[in-house]
């Protein structure tokens, strides 16, 4: 009999999220019935937005304490009672913290392992990457000569974000945590410049990177660099609303900004939800597989081993302490 | 010689406006020098965004302590040095709070007199409509079975939005503060429902009147009409910023709603500003003036005759207690 190794929600968390917040169990791994697969999870995705689905409150559904920790991953099949996928395929599904899902077929999407590093996939070419490329090619209206800043840079959308507007010839502008983030931000993912919020007031550096104003804001995070951002829009901006790392930790809903700001900017703000976005991901795919095999986009990872290790991953990513996709090598390839 | 009648801020209202914060002088009429001319004014427009410039920070400029107060008004020229307009020509011009106003020619813009009653192009056929026109035209990517909410739903914007919106098939509902004023929005001007915020609240008003969530919100006021709207947007919302009464009589910008109502629903927030689309003028004008001469257009004044009234009518309607499109009538046409 083999085993599934899964990690539960012990309790909902309280403010950032503590390791004695999961609880790690072995079971008996289940058997596929029909129309269903097991797979063994290669590679497990940490996100911010998973912490929502913990306060029970993320438009996809919450985790209830005891229940098993949800998230995407890569599995490959150990066996099939579905005629979509055979032994050895490599899929993503919701399948959440655990080794050894059985997994409804309808519910996995087949991936195509020739398209990047299969990390990437949860990173730069999957998820986080789509809403990127949804956002810029869909929501920003951008043009060549507009400056752009996205927080949470050195992120998965972040780096993404800005490096889709640098190849439109954008001035890109990041918004990051530290020096070493800023650093790889500007030096590796070409960015023009890179804010370090704990080292230079936001405001400052905004005046000083964008002296004309910003015509795109691109947010994962809200709070005080939304507001900082609204502050300082050029006319005609254009604001994506995609994340809200700074208020996930809270129980009550802080206020926004002022809606003087974006009538004073003529701005137009969107909210932006990947979902939405899934008939863009063929195309998205082959545009990233490209530019990963010229070079053209450049991607950061904080990969750790072991599905014991993901608690303390996914307690540092939201301490903003992670450093690039958050990512739990579960076995190997 | 003749007098020209001039009412000055004689100091910047705390708060809600108080008459005593105007001042009302008699001096001695200008004569127009070369490129100028001299008007008497007919009708001069009270609107709510003169509480901004008194305080100095609307986007047109300030209103100074001792210095006249500002404001659209309608003239006959009586006399002229400019080529551009003859004695008897009416024109609009920002030409603020007197009686003999004298104009730059190329500041001020004929008037055609046969589009509708002269008062109604400082309302419904003036810079108010032309406001709603351009929103609804322009903006809220209106579709028939939209559901549209608009706040200040008696005044001069909230009317023309929605009889806009219900001439293209949408459901309209409409937010006032009191029975009389509701009354006349859904039996004059057709809309669909209004809920007086006084005596209904506005979570519960917006629930019973829009079940299925709010398609496109038009906002004249922001603050907790603002919000609760937000908190109740249908799926790919639209959301019109374009007016602020809610904060004009305050010296802090208060918060606005929390940028996940906005994410959630997947929603657009257009900032609106009137001076952007002065080319939709000519359009505009006659399309009002078709709808007022076939009586498809109700629209309600809130007339004062006399200069000398235009600091209370003002106060009123910065207390939100007048009724209609506040307007002086300060001499006969």
């Amino acid at each position: 009999m083999s085993v599934n190794t899964r990690i539960l929600l012990k309790q909902r968390s309280r403010g950032i999220p503590r390791e004695q917040d999961f609880e790690l169990v072995n079971v008996a791994a289940d058997s596929p019935a029909a129309g269903e697969l097991r797979g063994e999870t290669l590679y497990l995705s940490l996100d911010p937005y998973l912490r929502g689905k913990i306060s029970g409150r993320h438009l996809s559904g919450a985790v209830n304490e005891g229940g098993l920790m949800a998230g995407e991953a890569l599995s490959r099949v150990v066996e099939s009672k579905s005629d979509k996928f055979k032994e050895g395929d490599i899929i993503a599904a919701h399948s959440g913290w655990q080794s050894h899902p059985v997994i409804n077929a309808d519910s996995a999407r087949a991936v195509n392992p020739e398209l990047g590093p299969l990390s990437t996939l949860l990173g730069i070419s999957g998820m986080p990457g789509l809403t990127a490329y949804a956002g810029m090619t869909r929501l920003a209206e951008l043009k060549p000569a507009d400056v752009v800043v996205v927080s949470a840079a050195s992120g998965p959308v972040g780096s993404m974000v800005g490096q889709i507007a640098k190849q439109r010839g954008c001035h890109v502008v990041g918004v990051a945590g530290s020096n070493e983030k800023c650093r790889w931000v500007v030096e590796q993912a070409g960015f023009d410049d890179c804010i370090n919020y704990r080292e230079e007031a936001l405001r400052d550096g905004l005046k000083r990177t964008c002296p004309g104003g910003i015509d795109v804001y691109f947010d994962n995070v809200g709070g005080d660099v939304l507001q900082a951002s609204m502050e300082q829009l050029a006319l005609g901006a254009r604001v994506i609303l995609c994340g809200l790392m700074a208020q996930y930790n809270i129980n009550e809903m802080p206020p926004g900004p002022n809606p003087a700001f974006t009538i004073k900017a003529r701005a137009t703000v969107r909210g932006l939800v990947v979902y939405d976005h899934e008939d863009l991901r063929p195309e998205f795919e082959q545009q990233v597989s490209a530019w990963l095999k010229q070079g053209k986009i450049k991607y950061k990872e904080d990969m750790v081993e072991g599905l014991e290790a993901a608690p303390g991953l996914f307690c540092r990513l939201m301490r903003g302490e992670n450093f690039g996709k958050a990512i739990v090598k579960v076995a190997e390839q």
